[in-house]
C-alpha cells in the first residue's frame, strides 16, 4: 500500500469542478428568509473536505465523462450530508463542528432541526427540478438508511452488549449508504452500464465501511491533539465499537463479559478508559479491526480493476488508501 | 353558510378508503429495528383526524376516482405532515401530542430528530418506488416551504413587529402549503387536467389559511378546556398574529406601539395579556380576522363550481366550511 495522501492530493484532478460545485452551490442556496440566509452561509463558509462531491466527480471521470449531471448530483449528495451532520449535532449533543460553533449551539436546537429539513428538502428538490429520478431513488434511500442506522446504534446503545454483525449494519446504514451512492451517482451522471454502476456502488461501500472502521481504531489509537477529541472517547461514551468487539471474541468468555460491564456499567472513569484500552491492546482489537478495514480496502481497489486507467483511477484507488491510512 | 359540521361527517365518503389506508400505511412501516417500529407504532396508534389523507381522497373522487394512486399520495402526505409534526414539537419544547406525550418526551430529542427524518425519507420513498415523480415535485416543495416558514416565523418573532404581509408569508408556507399540496396530489391521482388540478391546489391554499387564521383567532376567544392550551396563549408566547395585527392598523399608532411593547418587551405576564386582549377586542381584531378567514372561505368555494356535483364536493364545501367554523 502507498503511504498517506491527503484528501488534497486526491481531489486534484477534479479541482476545478469542485470549485464550480462552490459557486453552482452558493448560486442554489439563495432564500427569502434572512435568518436562513444567515445560517446556510455560515455552513458553507465552513465547508468541509468535501470528500463526498469529490467522490461524484471521480466515479462520473471514472465512467467516461464529467457532465453537468455530476454538479447535480454532488450538490445533492453534499446538501444531504450537510442536514445530516446539522441533525447529527443535535443528536450528540455537540457544541462543535469543524473547529467551530455547531448550528444547535448558536442557534437552538430548534433552528437547528428546521435548518436541517430544509437541507435535506433542498438536496431533493434539486433533482426533482432537473427530473433525476434516479438521483432521487438512490439519495432517498440513504436519507432512509442513516436514520435508521442512527436509530439502531442508540437502540443498542442501551443494551447490555453488541455483536460484529450489528455493529456492520450500524456502520453500513449510517456511514456506509451514503458514499456508496455518491459514488452511484457519479457512475449515473456518466450514463454507466449497469455493471460499472453496481462495481462503484460496491465499491463506496467498502471504503464506506473501511473508513468508519478506520474512525473507531483511531479513537483508539489517536493522540488527542490530532483528532480533536479526546483518546478513548467512544469508551467514556460506553460506545462499543470493532477493536472492542475483535478483543472480546479474542479474550476468555469472563474477562469479556467484565470488561463490557466496565464500559456498560456506570459512567467509565479514567481508570476504566485506561483498563478497556489495555484489554483491547493485550487482545490485539485494534490490529484485528485494522486488518478487516486492509481487506475491505482489497476488495474495494479490485473493483476497480476493469476500468481504464486514468487520473481518477489512480484518484479513487488513493481514496481507498487514504481511508484506512489517515491519522486524522 | 351552513352550521359547522365534523371532520368524521366531512369525511363520510372516503371512510372506506381511510380505514383501507390504514391498513396500508402499518404495511409500509414495519422495519429492522425494534425501536424505530416501537416509535412508529406509537406514532400511528394516535392518529389524528386524518384532515390530509380525507382531502386527498375527496379530491381524487371529485376529479374522476379514486385510484390506487390516491392511497401513495394519502400516504406520503399524512407521513410528511407526522414527520414535521414530530420535528415541531422539538421545535416548540412541546411535552404533549394529541393528548399523549410526544416523541421527544418520551423518547429524548435525539430519536425525535431521528425519526422525523425517516418518516420524512420514508414518504418520499414511497412515491420513488412507485414512479409518482409528480407526487415528488409538489411534495418536495412543500417540505421546503413547511421548513422555510417556521424559520421566518422564528426569524420574525426576534423582531419589534410583523405586518400582514409577513403574517400572511409565513401561513402560507408553513400551513397552506401542505394542505394544497394535498388537493394536489389527489387531483394528480386521477388525472386531472392542468385546470382541474390547478383549482384544487388554490382552493387548498386558501382553505389553508383560513385554517391557519381561525386558530390564531381561536387562540383569542376559545375557552381553555375546549382547546387544551390557556386562552391568549400566543401572547404569552410573545407570538403576533392576524387578530392583533388588525387590532393595530386600528388603532391609534401610539397606542398600536404600546401594546406591541407590552407583547414582545418583558415575558408577558397574566394582566399584560388580558390588556392586549382587551385592545384587541375594542380595535374588532378577531372580528377583521374571521371576515378575513370568510373571503378566503368563499373564493375557495366559487374554485369548486365548475366540478360536476357528488358526495365529493358536497364534503369539500364542508370541509371548507368547517375551517372557518370550527370551534376546536
Amino acid at each position: 500500500m502507498t503511504p498517506p495522501t491527503s484528501l488534497k492530493q486526491i481531489s486534484r484532478p477534479v479541482s476545478d469542478e469542485l470549485d464550480q460545485l462552490d459557486v453552482y452551490m452558493r448560486g442554489q442556496m439563495t432564500t427569502q428568509t434572512a435568518l436562513l440566509d444567515t445560517v446556510v452561509r455560515y455552513i458553507l463558509r465552513q465547508r468541509g473536505k468535501r470528500a463526498r462531491p469529490t467522490l461524484v466527480f471521480l466515479s462520473a471521470g471514472l465512467c467516461g465523462g464529467i457532465t453537468d449531471r455530476a454538479y447535480i448530483g454532488a450538490t445533492m449528495v453534499e446538501l444531504l450530508h450537510t442536514a445530516t451532520l446539522v441533525h447529527d449535532d443535535i443528536v450528540d449533543q455537540s457544541e462543535e463542528r469543524r473547529g467551530v460553533a455547531s448550528i444547535n449551539a448558536v442557534w437552538k436546537n430548534k433552528v437547528a432541526v428546521l435548518v436541517g429539513d430544509y437541507l435535506l428538502s433542498k438536496g431533493l428538490l434539486i433533482a426533482v427540478h432537473n427530473n433525476e429520478f434516479d438521483f432521487l431513488k438512490v439519495t432517498s434511500e440513504a436519507v432512509r438508511r442513516m436514520s435508521e442506522g442512527e436509530l439502531l446504534q442508540i437502540q443498542k446503545s442501551r443494551q447490555k452488549s453488541i455483536d460484529e454483525e450489528t455493529y456492520f449494519r450500524i456502520i453500513s446504514d449510517k456511514t456506509a449508504s451514503l458514499i456508496s451512492t455518491c459514488c452511484e451517482v457519479g457512475a449515473i451522471s456518466a450514463s454507466a452500464s449497469d455493471e460499472q454502476r453496481s462495481a462503484l456502488r460496491e465499491y463506496g461501500e467498502l471504503i464506506g465501511l473501511a473508513f468508519q472502521i478506520r474512525d473507531d481504531v483511531l479513537d483508539y489509537t489517536s493522540r488527542s491533539s490530532i483528532l480533536g477529541k479526546p483518546v478513548g472517547n467512544d469508551i467514556r461514551e460506553q460506545k462499543i465499537t470493532l477493536p472492542l468487539i475483535y478483543a472480546c471474541q479474542a479474550a476468555p468468555p469472563a474477562d469479556a463479559k467484565a470488561m463490557i460491564k466496565r464500559v456498560k456499567g456506570r459512567k467509565p472513569g479514567t481508570k476504566d478508559v485506561l483498563d478497556v484500552m489495555r484489554f483491547v491492546e493485550r487482545y490485539r482489537g485494534v490490529e484485528e479491526s485494522t486488518q478487516k478495514a486492509r481487506e475491505l480496502h482489497e476488495k474495494a481497489v479490485r473493483l476497480l480493476a476493469p476500468f481504464p486507467e486514468s487520473t481518477y483511477k489512480s484518484s479513487l484507488v488513493d481514496f481507498a488508501n487514504f481511508v484506512v491510512t489517515r491519522t486524522t
